[in-house]
């Protein structure tokens, strides 16, 4: 089939990112809301005037608890192809529209991997899901919703991943929620603690807190609905550190909690999917002012090499940074030459 | 005092990186360890011949469990103005060297907040400490020695705070032992996960992983050597997972439990210390290919803007990356209106 028109319920960060991309490639969108304002905002960003015509498909864009009571107020204007799920989670929907009296054949369960921290229109963006993983569950959904879903996908830029419902939420229970709930809980510990401890932090604590500012009530919504798939792992995180803790002074035991988070560590895989590649890491020191990133960077050019990644460290009370670049072993060599020849601060890779 | 001649035991990171540092202001160092290769290449890296004057002070850079067994060993050739303890916690080696005869006014405890991933004098840097925090305990410890302390400490680019012990034990336990930790927890229930989960993994996983990588030779010491001020800390984290855990489907609390992270992840400081700042965020999208970063920070300076902090993030299985820029509301303003003029796919600050 080839979409035509897509009706969009839902005006946040997501739903306005669909409907741009649709709209970047030709798709009438209509955006619905339950709040209007919020959906004339999200129509005047498209750039274009309501369409008459009648959508093929409804993507439901808004809250994970509401998208029953949505499916039973749009089935009230008559039914088109059926609707496209977008929730961080799978089963909980799944369970609560098959109470709404919706032929479940007329629902396909899909997960776009891309999620920011801030939300509403004014945030969404045509390229959101550019190259991103978007997940479907297609187990018994009706063939035409099939491949409207998938073609929708696809002019979002996205690339479908088939999935089971049930074991999407366990993929997202590890990856996603629990380290949510980790970070969460780590940062909640900083509270009360005096200003003096906190200004000794160093780039460890910012990294494993940095989802700790994420928004309370998209997550109170997302792992609220995935509690089942989440328990397990909750659980199985309380019992190993009780044990830790129950052998704290014990030098070997430590070391093999140590060492059980270097192995899962290593499983998580690099850039462009595939296996964790080994990076090469190389620190420059550079005065913390304007123009040396880019004069760092202009030296990276020059020298040919490819940064894969980097990151900057502030000194406190210090007007220096440090930047160290991710490079393959043999571009870090080239660049770590080239910056001592051109009287860079860089010391050796490693 | 003017230090002329400092005795290094340990030739690891922070003991070599020390030598450097002192041998860079033109102090004499000699380097010692039980392993007389590593002394050697160490002090072959200082690009000095070993010294026959007296040192007038020791630092011990040894692992934590050996320091007692280091100072017993050291007293037998004779005493100087005293050790210079530099671990990572600082309650434990007290208690150790208390029992090895050594008058306690001539052991000063010190710790350079200045620790990295890897080890080895290879990796030693003269800079390691420039701008950093050293933190020393100077209750009890007889004048020159510490006079001396603060010199060495001024010399390696540091500045002293002054901490109690105890206070220092439960500030690194906070900040730096219990993100370990976690950290450790959260990657090794990834261990066994299927191959195609971990490839969803977002930035989220990734950064609160990171440190996960750490070294299990030296966590453990530090770990097992703190286990009282960390004790109750993993106990407050266990009880409030079990609390989230009795209370996974009760939407109110678990919006409380990622509030209390919002708040706690806001007292850590930013840059240059002080209050954290609140960043403006403009996420740029590029192609994932040598020079783009470089471009990038071209027109950043052309722009005359001052990036703080940068993200790099890359799409599985595609060759494209977004770059989020962390600056100031108005620098972001005025960087996004520059590079939506030359023509760069960058999206409104946030």
């Amino acid at each position: 089939m080839t979409l035509s028109h897509v009706r969009i319920v839902g005006s946040g960060l997501i739903g306005s990112s669909i409907g741009l991309a649709l709209v970047a490639k030709g798709v009438a969108v209509t955006m619905a809301d339950s709040d209007p304002r919020a959906a004339s905002l999200a129509q005047d960003l498209m750039g274009l005037p309501p369409n008459e015509s009648a959508p093929e498909v409804t993507v439901i864009a808004s809250p994970l608890s509401t998208i029953s009571q949505v499916i039973n107020d749009e089935i009230q204007q008559g039914l088109n192809l059926g609707f496209i799920d977008i929730s961080s989670v799978k089963t909980q929907p799944k369970v609560d529209v098959s109470t709404s009296g919706l032929d479940m054949k007329r629902f396909l369960p899909t997960h776009p991997m891309a999620g920011r921290e801030v939300g509403g229109a004014e945030s969404a963006r045509a390229d959101l899901f550019q190259g991103r993983a978007w997940i479907i569950d297609p187990q018994g959904v009706e063939g035409e919703l099939l491949a409207a879903g998938r073609e929708l996908i696809e002019l979002c830029g996205a690339h479908v991943i088939e999935m089971e419902s049930a074991e999407h939420d366990k993929a997202v229970a590890l990856i996603s929620h629990l380290p949510q709930i980790l970070s969460s809980l780590l940062a909640a510990q900083l509270e009360g603690a005096p200003a003096q401890w906190l200004d000794l932090a160093g780039s460890g604590l910012r990294d494993t807190t940095r989802i700790a500012a994420s928004n309370p009530a998209l997550w109170r919504e997302i792992i609220s609905a995935n509690h089942q798939a989440l328990s397990p792992l909750i659980q199985s995180a309380i019992d190993s550190l009780q044990d830790l803790h129950a052998h704290l002074n014990e030098i070997d035991r430590v070391e093999e909690f140590i060492q059980s988070g270097n192995r899962g560590r290593s499983m998580i895989p690099g850039k462009h999917g595939g296996v964790a590649r080994n990076y090469t890491y190389l620190p420059v020191v550079i005065e913390d002012k304007p123009g040396q990133l880019a004069a760092l960077f202009d030296e990276c050019a020059e020298a040919q090499v490819n940064v894969e990644d980097l990151s900057i460290e502030h000194s406190p009370e210090q007007y220096t940074g440090l930047i160290t670049l991710a490079l393959s072993q043999s571009d870090a060599e080239k660049l770590y030459r080239h910056l001592l020849k051109e009287g860079w601060s860089a010391h050796s890779p490693r």
